[in-house]
């Protein structure tokens, strides 16, 4: 029967490591008594089994398991349930890997277009590619769309909403969308836009058609907030959209940012992912943020890359030594940093834009 | 403006609380800095302000911030990312309660039928409510039926599937529900049993109607990993239906299990929440059960309230201590243990309700 691999990091003893490995195993497929399992195929087939155990020292041990991949019907929302539902409420187990069979990643959607067709969008096939947010929530339809403008005159690639930006009474969804597509459209830049969708998947389907009416080509969701089904189902309804997946929400399980964010959204349908750059206001090592974009950009037979996005906290004067780290298949986002130029925010984005554009790697 | 307030524990020093409680009032507001907020309407209104701070000893601090109602929308997944998107990912921070005004409360749904309405379902006003869970996954419909026919035998009052059960290949959904809920109708006992959701909205409006065919009036979701727009969406498309919450993908302990189970599962509509009873496999402690449970039950204008639902590692033998801790407003979940009886499941179940209904409350 086919299996899928988990791997986890436990906080144990080593004189009771094998124990709680196999509780695990138990826990993430069958959870029940084993001795009370009658069914020889499922005894055989769907119970966990360890593959492996290995001390990493300080009292941490990586353990693989092995699962049944039928039990997730390949299904997104499944698939986080068997790989973190009940563990993800033992304090000290991580999820940090995965390794899926050929036959589950190929049922999976995958990006849409991925890093070559975002910059082949903004026609930048060697340079990393820029982008903003717009914000402050709070604000009207109008005064996002004077901002957007002013960001797409400086050149920027894509300008996408701030996460806080929702369906709220003081700036509707509709109406928001409307202005800063048509904002950014009279500057003439090329200047792509990308919309923050929330609420159910019946509210992010009317939000991805009204974005596409306005001539737009991207959408932005955060599966943790919408569900990771809701992601997938989006990302196959609408295979012309670049999907952007947001982290808000993604911190509240101990799963690994480089497997959730690198790999996992990526497998259900984001053609870009959002996170924390490392250096910033956020928690994620140098390590964990080059893990991540090495998994968005992961030769995956059949299925496309997805571009990292790092942001949080990022200023200009980091533009050069976050390039190198990051190399040319990246977009930065840098939000409050290049909003704080106020009326210069035009001459900043431009500057921005020519600093990634001019940018010679290290 | 109306106001909601997050309360959040802060692991930080003294001299550096207050920057910290000022830093996550933005984060979690307009994210971005404050001199480049030109709208004076967004600085009075919009921008979170901290309106306590509060030293709770050991190096955490206890911090109320006050976010403006309106940029919630009073849209549920728009509500978890206004309390705790970005600061999810910040690692020292634990969101631990809320305080809602009554108008976001009252747009929001809540159960649909409540403590007093799972009880009449069942006819027993009076005492605590018996559950348990179909299990182990890998079993076909078949056998699955027949389990829940021994477990209804016992005179159980609710039988829910596990919530590992999806719709797989070896046991798809439509054909699931229809065995068990068939299995159960030809026993002749009054056990009402509960299937899992999963997949998008519209697989679990699927999923809902198939149950209505099939004579059911309960299902049960895990909204963490369908997304709480969709428990809300769910509950409100079907006022006849009562919701079972599971916790799966809840974590720990970054977000409060009395206020992520006990209340926000609730105010978007769950009748009934699932959560890790203190004592078994899982960490949630004494108290925090007790909060859960509390949260659950407390009255809050117009909306009814969610019965708790301990479970997780739960044996016979407890079943007093239990019934004594949490008293008669509470569905006992007691799945592996019971379905470790093997041939003798009937009689167990019989002990376990005769147990709950003889109990005298301490």
């Amino acid at each position: 029967m086919l299996k899928l691999t988990a791997v986890y990091h436990i906080a144990s003893g080593a004189e009771s490591i094998a124990a709680r490995a196999r509780a695990l195993a138990v826990e993430q497929s069958v959870e029940m008594p084993l001795e009370a399992i009658t069914s020889a195929a499922v005894r055989d087939d769907i119970v966990g089994t360890v593959e492996d155990i290995r001390d990493l020292g300080g009292g941490t041990f990586e353990v693989r398991i092995a699962l049944a991949a039928a039990t997730t019907g390949n299904e997104p929302g499944q698939i986080m349930n068997m790989l973190f539902g009940n563990a993800s409420i033992l304090g000290d187990v991580t999820l940090v890997d995965t390794v899926f069979p050929a036959e589950m990643v190929s049922a999976l959607p995958g990006p849409n277009i991925g890093i070559a067709g975002l910059k082949q969008r903004v026609q930048a096939a060697r340079r990393a590619l820029t982008c903003s947010a717009l914000k402050p929530q709070g604000l009207s339809p109008g005064e996002l769309g004077s901002l957007a403008a002013a960001m797409a005159e400086g050149g920027l690639d894509f300008i996408k909403d701030d996460h806080g930006l929702a369906d709220q009474r003081y700036s509707p969804f509709a109406e928001r969308v409307a202005a800063i597509a048509q904002a950014i459209r009279a500057t003439g830049a090329g200047t792509a836009y990308i919309p923050s969708l929330t609420g159910t998947l019946d509210d992010i389907r009317r939000g991805t058609a009204l974005a596409r009416d306005n001539g737009l080509a991207a959408i932005m969701v955060a599966p943790m907030i919408s569900g990771v089904a809701t992601l997938a189902a989006i990302a196959r309804e609408n295979p012309d959209m670049a999907v952007m997946a947001h982290p808000a929400l993604a911190g509240v399980a101990r799963i690994a940012p480089a497997l959730l964010i690198g790999k996992l959204f990526r497998l259900f349908g984001a053609d870009a992912v959002v996170f924390p750059n490392y250096g910033g206001r956020f928690g994620y090592s140098r390590e964990e943020c080059g893990r991540l974009a090495a998994n968005a950009r992961l030769a995956v037979q059949g299925k496309r890359d997805a571009m990292p996005v790092p942001a949080g906290g990022m200023t200009l004067d980091r533009v050069d030594e976050i390039l190198d780290f990051y190399g040319p298949d990246t977009m930065l986002l840098i939000g409050g940093n290049l909003l704080s130029a106020g009326d210069r925010l035009t001459r900043e984005a431009r500057r921005l834009q020519e600093r990634v554009a001019a940018h010679r790697y290290a």
